[in-house]
């Protein structure tokens, strides 16, 4: 199988790329390293990515940022930040992607655990990750030619330790868990699915 | 109680307004009609609509468009419609009025059904929708001064038939129980909650 990951030198990216790459075709892509490189705000970019790789069975992405700030002080320009990086960013990934995938293809989103349990400082992200559950459960609906997609929601993960004081009280997941998520959604049947580790 | 009504004139908010009017002092906002006008995608317009109505202890929002049109066709620029106009839009009204709205106020936003039951070509607008939900829970536990934020997510109502052809199967919801999930926001104490009206 022929998968795209964009993302893969990220703490998730960087352990699903591990996982699959013995199996498959792995095609690391990043905003400054990897195999190539995208700037998922850029259509253009994202666009000129997957002319490059030509097509594809699986596309993963772990990508996207968003703005971190107490509400109290937040503007709708603070705002827009992660609605066109980590929200737009990936949803272009799958808007332009649908053209250069394989029946039957896969696309896997990353949203995380703030869409329902929110913390200090991050309703931003907050905000994104459920327009991600929700535009993957609405995008199952419509995607053709067999072509799926999920969406998988992780925990504050053990590999990112700079997060914990942000997310008190939360039992961080194990990176197996979370890479066991992506390959439920790449190398299994599901589509329209929130996928939670947590 | 001095509520702003911003989408006065949309088929909710003529409902809600009629219903909260003779108890209590409404100001009627509306893109083009009302008492005052704001356009909700300029923060600029936003901030001289609060300037002009001066404290206030509610502020219901039925306002907001997204793009419609088939998953297979769109572009991340079409997406953008409605990230900036519902969704950012309604999320400015509060990072905004924030500053403006008097101690124990309430926000009280609008989102729909399509976050959780996708109908075909309105993607967008199904994200849009997941989005607020996610913002208000992660908002209200940050506001300050107790004030309280809910969203009111009705399924398609009874007085827009224009959308039944593309709501197969739904049961068109009351406008009666519509408006009492806003006067359910506005007068009573919840917080951080989805009202689900469907």
């Amino acid at each position: 199988m022929k998968i795209i990951i964009v993302g893969a030198t990220g703490a998730i990216g960087k352990k699903v790329t591990a996982n699959l790459e013995s199996e498959h075709e792995v095609i690391k892509v990043g905003s400054k390293s990897g195999d190539i490189q995208v700037d998922i705000r850029n259509p253009e970019s994202i666009e000129a990515m997957f002319k490059a790789v030509g097509s594809f069975d699986a596309l993963i992405s772990t990508v996207g940022s968003g703005y971190f700030g107490p509400l109290k002080d937040m503007t709708p320009e603070n705002f827009s930040v992660g609605l066109n990086d980590k929200l737009l960013g990936q949803v272009s990934l799958v808007l332009i992607g649908q053209h250069y995938i394989n029946p039957k293809g896969s696309f896997t989103l990353t949203s995380g655990i703030l869409s329902e349990e929110p913390v200090f400082a991050l309703s931003n992200l907050s905000t994104v990750n459920g327009a991600l559950n929700s535009f993957t459960i609405a995008a199952a609906a419509e995607l053709e030619n067999g072509v799926r997609i999920n969406v998988v929601s992780p925990g504050v993960v053990e590999d990112s330790p700079q997060y914990f004081p942000a997310f008190q009280g939360h039992v961080p997941v194990t990176m197996d868990k979370v890479v066991n998520a992506y390959r439920k959604s790449v190398l299994g049947i599901l589509t329209g699915q929130v996928i939670k580790v947590y």
